[in-house]
């Protein structure tokens, strides 16, 4: 420790040295000193004296990437590439366009559109020009772009990195750059037709990634308020309670209720009758229902609500999806800008990477969702005319799919599964036997390129047989195409098959129609 | 203007106001004023009046981009995806895997990679924590990438934005964030085979997207090099008189020649031995020659270039591409990384929107590539080894594909051609022409999503018949199922040809099977 601060000081000059030094010094007279601490420190040091340069005087670079962000490698890329490709085909099966918004927007675009949460975006430096700041979401950009181009109604999905100033816990599939992948009708429309379809797409796309059986909870912002007023909630804390509710996926209803009182300050009577309603699941039995409860029927709002719900449901059986939707009063979305319908997807199925509670703890409360949620969304009718100079509105309802969740959970069954996962598409390599047969490979590489077959050639002269065949094998290269002299002298190709060894002899002339319907058999 | 003021100061407070104040005295102090700067004047006001809130003190939105970005609308996106996929799909035939990194870089990973460039990178804010920048390009975080992972060889592709604060010229395709769509070769391999890999792929990519008649120019650093030195440049001038070398492509020799003897202090003999060479083109015989050449023989750098070169040619002519490479002598991209061969695609066809002249000054080397210039790249062997802690060096090639350049083309083509750009791939829509049909028309669509077939229907109760079917027209959707009592109570549905208006009865059962077969013959 002190060999260190020695070192530090010495090597650095002027003020940051002083600041080491104070630093190093404000440890040492720190009494209760901890290991962890002390390594934390040190760390930090290290970090430091690597930015100032080494030992010895050169310069040396921290070799990683931004805290909270990840390289993905060939392999988290295929992975990638085929969660993509489902979740694509089934927003282009329902008629979406796609967009693309800048990575950053002016700053002031961001401003007063996610509460709290404001503080995790990140701002680029004034570098003289506008003020300007990373994306925090994709809703947001959506709606600009439409009040800018005056849209009035679109179907579209975009799927991008968004970024967040978040605590990372990397491990659990929580960064800093992450992906969001969103489908949004925008759009006046006879009620809750929109809202369904969002949830017919959810209910394909977690069906066809097959991750195991999951449950969609719906409710509706309005029935939550409705709720908070006859439960005889201050209306200035409907938010903070609402925040509350968010939790319970969690945590009991006994810590719930606690928070409600103790912290927040609500009734204990207040907290028992929420905790009456929160506890209800169902369908649009429920639904029924709750518009004859004696307290709720008193609420305009919620009765609005529960009247879509039940349209709601109507469309879900029409879609064939009500096996795996309920109407649960307990899910209550963080998110300030939800006007209507609000939706959940979570998996339901042990064994999928389930967050630990702890791990939560002063998350934002959008992030915050249950064990396993993958999905979620809702109606959020007043965005746009935020941006509107004349406020005009144009009604929105979307859904996001929590795709780095699906991709850990892809690549943990990767992982798990003794299937290979391939990083190329290619179906043969050219290889030799014999030395001096550099040009007669590129002259058959060129020959399956120009074909339009994906070929590799070893970039050596004369390389073994065994280590271009060790490479078809590691990279799951299907076929090889082996030339020799007497290959060359009889027209042919010897052409083997990775997979079992077999060789046979096909002549030139058949080889790409041979190579076609090999590979399409795959 | 001086109600502007007025206004301004009024309702601005303290050290804004006092700025403006300020700003408006010292432009009407100022004699020569022009009406365009007035305007401009105007317009900075205007902006920063929004800023702070409207007359009526309600905060107002700048409903804008930020400077030198852009929103990608459904049809641009549609083109983009349509040259994305020409180009992964070359990628992936020459055997290339993929990777991701993250936007933004530590700091100190880009410093001292850029040159004077360096100015252009924009940096994060400091919110705490480290010190971030927006990724400059590609390759020096596929450099990271390899150190980082100790990766000795791999042949990846990366298709991402990148981040430049330069003088955006929207109109010419000049952006400040904008796609790059690199393809790079790392490894230790025998000489020049990745490389002429690297412009064979250039060649399939511009020859397959049909940009019209092109070319690849290709040179070497050491060439370059060896030729300032046997043409008497002093060493430390190699740097400044490359970037004016650069210049030819725009610049007539007369002006390169003023510029390297007026302005670099160039002497005139020695500018005109470089006149000599940078007129020269040719192919394998050129450096032939030029290795018989009493001057250029004289540097070894140079002739290990020309070698090279010739090496290059040879594996060209197996490749089959030499039709269009042409050694160029006046070749000279600007980055500081090269270190052997560079190369350079330019389309040579009129009419592909040339970029002015005056447009290019003061742009950076690297962007300021000539008329057309659709393709760049070259060997850089030397950048992996900058983040090794060992400096441990890891060869490169790789080709970046102009992108944005590609974008405009094709946008001008789509909207000069009759044919109309696709925005969706809906195969048919779910239509009725009587009201009370929408649970049908939700049961049918279902049906057909079920089956993944591609479908619409609209979020109306009762939509007109007339509407449903202008909107197939505008959007190019095919196919159009009709419902109605009569065809309800048939077990049938009338299936519309959009295009045609020939209607026939198609029993349920194989109205997919019908709708297959009709939409895969297009």
């Amino acid at each position: 420790m002190n060999m260190l601060g020695v070192f530090c000081v010495r090597a650095c000059s002027g003020l940051v040295g002083f600041r080491i030094a104070t630093h190093v010094r404000s440890l040492h007279s720190f009494a209760g000193i901890t290991v962890a601490q002390i390594d934390e420190e040190v760390a930090k040091l290290l970090q430091l004296k690597a930015r100032l340069g080494g030992d010895d005087g050169k310069h040396q670079f921290v070799l990683k990437t931004a805290k909270g962000t990840r390289d993905y490698n060939p392999k988290q890329m295929a992975i990638r590439e085929k969660v993509f490709k489902t979740i694509i085909s089934c927003f282009k099966r329902h008629g979406a366009e796609t967009i693309d918004t800048p990575v950053f927007e002016l700053k002031e675009t961001l401003t007063g559109k996610y509460g709290e949460d404001s503080k995790l975006i990140y701002d680029l430096k004034d570098q003289g020009g506008e003020l300007l700041s990373l994306r925090y979401d994709l809703t947001v950009p959506f709606a600009r772009y439409l009040a800018m181009n005056k849209i009035t109604n679109i179907k579209r999905y975009h799927i991008a990195k968004v970024y967040r100033r978040d605590n990372p816990a990397m491990t659990r599939g929580r960064y800093r750059e992450f992906y969001q992948c969103d489908f949004d009708i925008a759009g006046q429309y006879d009620g809750m037709i929109p809202d369904a379809e969002c949830l017919k797409i959810v209910y394909e796309i977690l069906s066809e990634l097959n991750l195991g059986d999951f449950r969609i909870k719906v409710n509706d912002r309005r029935i939550l308020d409705g709720m908070f007023a006859v439960c005889g909630v201050p209306d200035d804390k409907f938010r903070t309670i609402c925040s509350t509710v968010d939790k319970l996926d969690k945590m009991s209803w006994e810590d719930v209720k606690k928070e409600m009182v103790n912290e927040k300050g609500l009734s204990e009577e207040a907290a028992d009758q929420i905790g009456e309603y929160v506890s209800m699941q169902g369908g649009m039995d429920l639904a029924e229902r709750l518009l004859q409860d004696q307290k709720m029927s008193q609420s305009k709002q919620a009765c609005a609500g529960l009247s879509d719900i039940k349209l709601l449901f109507s469309y879900l059986q029409l879609f064939q999806v009500t096996d795996k939707v309920v109407f649960d009063l307990s899910l209550a979305r963080g998110l300030d800008y939800y006007t209507g319908i609000i939706y959940e997807a979570v998996l339901t199925q042990a064994g999928v990477a389930p967050v630990p509670a702890e791990a939560q703890n002063g998350a934002p409360a959008e992030e915050s969702v249950s064990v396993g949620s993958v999905a979620g969304g809702g109606r959020y009718d007043g965005l746009v005319g935020m941006f509107d100079p004349k406020g005009r509105k144009v009604p929105c309802v979307g859904v996001s799919i929590g795709i780095e969740r699906i991709f850990s959970i892809m690549e943990q069954k990767a992982e798990a599964s003794a299937e290979k996962v391939r990083t190329t598409e290619v179906q043969i390599m050219v290889a030799s036997a014999q030395k001096n047969l550099l040009e007669e490979r590129l002259k058959l590489v060129t020959e399956l390129w120009n074909a339009g077959i994906k070929a590799e050639v070893m970039y050596k002269k004369n390389p073994k047989l065994l280590s271009q065949l060790q490479h078809c094998e590691e990279s799951g290269i299907p076929l090889v195409a082996i030339l020799g002299e007497q290959e060359l002298k009889d027209g042919v190709v010897k052409l083997r098959v990775v997979a079992t060894r077999e060789e046979v002899d096909i002549s030139r002339a058949d080889l790409i129609g041979e190579i076609r319907r090999r590979t399409s058999e795959a």
